[in-house]
């Protein structure tokens, strides 16, 4: 691929039975991370051979940062948009909006993403090659630490926190730092460039004249705010209500890596709740405030590293929680990915330290879950204050305010109201006159400017519109009125989860080795690998399988499959002739929670004539218990939409139905 | 928004309620077209005004072509989604994958799209402002034909010839026919350059490094193409299967027009049908065997105009649809569109003519829906024969073949076989006779280019690898074989459908204009506007309003709310103390289905004490009717989902349930 030098990824696995996940490399790692590395290799070649997911455009190489999901991929990707939508969107009546991918540069210029939506990159002087500077000081100092045993105290110390600080240092410090540590480029070992600024939005020309930029959005947030007006018309002009958006979106990294946790282009599922910044009550907050939080806080993070398990109420009465609408959604969030099947030992909200926070924000707790990589960042939630509806009012010269009433009933208030003197001000400035007047309509709700105005004007004069007004052009008087309340710019408490990682964790949560049973050949050790999702998730909710390869019980089959699919459960009918257990053992990798066999018993009676229709009976089969139940044709819908739906449990099911003991191995 | 000099849309519509779409201009039009273009003012309006989209960034003045969908935009939008994933994916159990938009050059080198996805362009010698060539050509036309009323039969023929022609003209031919009828650019009436071709796609750079040069995506097919191995491994090999993707697409329209029906950035579902060429028999044909199609083919459209409507079985039997395949696809988008909600009278299948095909493609038949636009392309269904595998295998090097049995069991067959002569070619050539070894090894299964070396070597020598053989060096012998099948280059079959497009189109064909009640006030005329969008499509299924804003009401309200979104079933719970008929309006404007009013009637006795719970009642209305029924709370679930999934009617519903007189006006 002669044009792509540095692009196409090495990672890339041809199709086939012959896929291995590459080894990790040898070294001198805790046993923890070197089993965490194992279990990682076989759960990815897992996924790609059963094609979760690919290298993007692998016949040509692949690309870097960019991922297909296959037929099980995005199968998961479908049901957890669904389940998201239906938990968020649905459940809590939030206004989906759907806006558009290519955004005009002036939004991006507003929202401050042309300036500073950049991360810190360096290049290969020979090869020019391009590494993320923060990322290369990270990996210098990890392999000092490493590699040199007899560190002082102090100096480990240093190093570490080096090492912890890097993705905050300034230019400046990275590149004391890099210097410091005599970093080179990796690989090649060639001499560095000093770090510099890299805007990571994909840039691109809207229209054929090649004169209006546009970038590919980074986040889906902009297409809310600047859709503010609209929504709060669409919800009666009044506060709160959130607006909600899936799509996707894309970032430009610098160098990509951790497979499906950093990529260029990906799916958000965000949430902006738009609220008056003087009521962050929430009034569902009561089914919630006995939620238990897993937090890792701020003090936690600098000190001890314990995580608080804590209920909503208490986080939210002693401050450590900043307000109920935040914790909220918090909450909202810690169902949602246990509804989803996450671990709940390995989910836990980090807190931004201070200096991880942009200035305008009041709180901001990360959800993470655990993986192999460490602690990944799936979901945000940031109370972000007024500040981005006041960004894009500017830019936009709009009003993006809402009336509020006052609590407590109307209140007599004191106004300002300019009074432009009109005939002096025509004698003086002619038909510019009328500007003056214009602007002080448009401006007279702003009681704010009013008063700078005003106050200019006591100093002396005051420019409007290019023209100078003195104290005898411009007077202003105060009048008193009863008002029931006030346009206030609404804060925004912005939820905000990355499909594509969440679906990564909840493979790592789910993905198992089976033990293997008595007398397993050495070949076939460890090869019993099942992906243990919940059914919502899984890609296919049910197999169905014909014990034998004969045309009734193959004909029972296809009914079942259609009677299945039009209840609207997913189905995959396996009629492959091969050994029961072996296709058990398929729908397993798949992570397929339910499997249907039709069996003879179920069919037909023992001289072989057909049952009659209400005696036909299937086994069902859970994946992770292996235990198998016998249901009557005509309960199995009802029953699989239980389960599917988590109304019933599997230990409720083994009690209402007859155990079928049939072994799994490839006996048949 | 001083560096967007062109791109902004001029069609900006500020929020709020003096909301008004562009009236059409006054013209010489036939009535037909004046009533047309008053009933899309009127759904424009609505469709704006209740925030079903809007042009997208409008607070910065809109971008040409990009358009952001508002609360009922979006829930049309997964609503048709999900209806197409469980028609199409999980009906056919397709495979459906998930491929990035942004794509490396190649991808689009290897397609054609680099050299030949693109239109004919124009530009004003004075402003330089773009303008698509071939629309230029048909206004102008357009123009002469309705301002020269004396023109002859044959200048007539001659006009109507060209604008009939226009998008198919080479470079050349538009140069002079815009030459030829004076063009200039419109709105400023400066001379125009002549046309020039304008490649549709957006680039952008995939990296840092800027070396790396990236597509956005046009279509998503390429994406299901280039992974074809590992989908038909994921089959096990097998043919016929399809693949699936929903996702966006992005095309860089020169001048947009036509509001949601061309637009920059949309939504596209696109499937890919695998077959074995000589094979495209269906084998669920037999499901839609007796559906009538409304086909509109070649010869039609060049001679009387007349709709065909014919059962599929006779199409193929008659050679009018090429194979079962082709033409079972277009029978299931048939009936999707009307499951979706299409009008019948105003769907139609449009043949490609000759020369709208490309060479390869064996069959194309557009689904068109008609809307006061004209008719509209909203699925494309070609059969493309094998031409997508066969340059994505010759560009990316890797074999796209699939192994299929002959249908009459083994057969012989000779095989040719090379034999390079070892001990020749080394003295010869020294180690670059291996190459000529690797080659031949390489090519042993591909019998055509065997064939072709040997003609060559037949006729003196032929060039391998830069080298120079000679019939001394090479030989060829002929083997027989017992062989049970072989591997062959599969044809693809592509349903394709524009989302975007379809939604717009079901809106026009729901959209309708209730009737005055008597004594209507000359104001309120006409302003009944009414969304008969089908159930399973409409942004909400079920809007819930209690009668009179009173706390036992609110609590019922507030209960059934719970009730319906606990058994998915989407809601609007409207609480606001105005008139239920005026509310029943708001939700006809929104296209909900069915309305639940909770009255003291349904939940307390004559002597206002709380009903049993056995005996709570709603009325249940209708929305086209405007009919309603009184149904038990414990029915009520049931009896909307019946609804929904159009597994009972309306009806129906009305023989079961007591009828409910209640004036809709805004008497309460």
């Amino acid at each position: 691929m002669d044009k792509a030098p540095e692009e196409p990824t090495k990672q890339v696995l041809a199709p086939g039975k012959g896929n291995q996940a590459p080894k990790p490399k040898k070294s001198a790692q805790p046993p923890e991370v070197v089993e965490a590395q194992e279990k990682r290799r076989k759960m990815e070649m897992l996924l790609q051979s059963r094609f979760f997911y690919t290298a993007a455009y692998e016949i040509y190489g692949g690309v870097k940062g960019l991922y297909d999901y296959g037929p099980p991929g995005s199968a998961i990707n479908a049901n957890l948009l669904n389940l998201w939508r239906e938990w968020f969107i649905l459940e809590e009546s939030m206004q989906q909006i759907q806006t558009s991918s290519l955004t005009p540069e002036i939004v991006f210029q507003a929202s401050g993403h042309c300036a500073k939506f950049e991360d810190k990159m360096v290049r290969d002087e020979v090869t020019g090659d391009c590494h993320r500077a923060d990322h290369l000081l990270e990996e210098i100092i990890e392999d000092i630490l490493n590699k040199t045993p007899d560190l002082t105290p102090e100096q480990k110390t240093e190093l570490e926190n080096d090492k912890a600080r890097a993705d905050d240092f300034s230019l400046a410090e990275l590149a004391e730092k890099l210097r410091k540590y005599n970093a080179k480029a990796p690989d090649t070992g060639n001499a560095i460039t000093d770090p510099f600024p890299f805007n990571l939005m994909f840039s691109t020309q809207i229209g054929p004249t090649g004169k209006y930029k546009g970038y590919l959005r980074p986040e889906t947030a902009q297409g809310m705010f600047v859709n503010f007006n609209r929504l709060l018309e669409y919800n009666g002009g009044k506060l709160p209500f959130a607006a909600a958006q899936i799509g996707p979106a894309y970032r430009n990294e610098i160098a990509p890596r951790s497979g499906l946790l950093r990529v260029r282009e990906f799916t958000l599922a965000e949430i902006e709740h738009f609220v008056n910044p003087a009521e962050k009550n929430h009034d569902k907050f009561y089914t919630i405030k006995d939620v238990v939080l897993p937090l890792f806080g701020k003090a936690s993070q600098l000190g001890d590293k314990q995580i608080l398990h804590i209920k909503c109420e208490d986080a939210v009465a002693q401050g450590i929680i900043n307000n109920q609408t935040l914790c909220y959604f918090m909450a909202r969030s810690y169902l949602f990915l246990m509804r989803a099947g996450a671990n709940p030992e390995k989910v836990r909200f980090r807190q931004h330290l201070d200096n991880e926070m942009a200035h305008y924000a009041i709180g901001c707790w990360d959800a993470e879950m655990h993986t192999t990589y460490g602690w990944i960042e799936v979901a945000g939630h940031a109370d972000r204050s007024c500040y981005d509806l006041s960004v894009h009012a500017t830019w936009a010269k709009q009003s993006h305010s809402a009336f509020v009433q006052f609590p407590d009933g109307p209140r007599d208030v004191e106004l300002l109201v300019a009074e432009p003197n009109k005939g002096a001000l025509g004698k003086a400035y002619k038909t510019d006159a009328k500007k003056v007047f214009e602007h002080f309509e448009n401006i007279k709700d702003n009681q704010d400017e009013l008063k700078c105005i005003q106050d200019k004007l006591n100093a002396g004069s005051v420019d409007i519109c290019g023209l100078s007004l003195t104290p005898d052009l411009l007077k202003f008087k105060t009048i008193k009125k009863k008002v029931t309340g006030q346009n206030i710019l609404p804060g925004v408490i912005e939820p905000s989860f990355g499909i594509g990682r969440i679906i990564y964790c909840l493979l790592e949560h789910a993905f198992y080795v089976r033990p293997d049973p008595p007398n397993t050949k050495p070949a076939d050790a460890g090869k019993r690998v099942v992906l243990a999702l919940k059914p919502i998730i899984a890609p296919v909710c049910c197999s169905i399988l014909p014990l034998l390869n004969k045309e009734v019980l193959l004909e029972h089959s296809k009914a079942i499959d259609i009677l299945l699919k039009k209840n609207r459960i997913t189905t995959k009918l396996d009629t492959t002739a091969i050994a029961v257990g072996r296709r058990y053992a398929r729908t397993d990798e798949l992570g397929i929670p339910f499997g249907i066999t039709i069996d003879y018993e179920g069919v037909e009676d023992s001289e072989h004539k057909p049952l009659p229709a209400d005696q036909l009976s299937v086994t069902l089969r859970e994946r992770d218990s292996t235990e198998q139940v016998r249901v009557k044709f005509s309960e199995l819908v009802p029953l699989i939409l239980a389960l599917l739906h988590e109304e019933t449990t599997w230990a409720a099911v083994k009690e209402k139905y007859p155990a079928v003991t049939r072994p799994e191995g490839d006996e048949q």
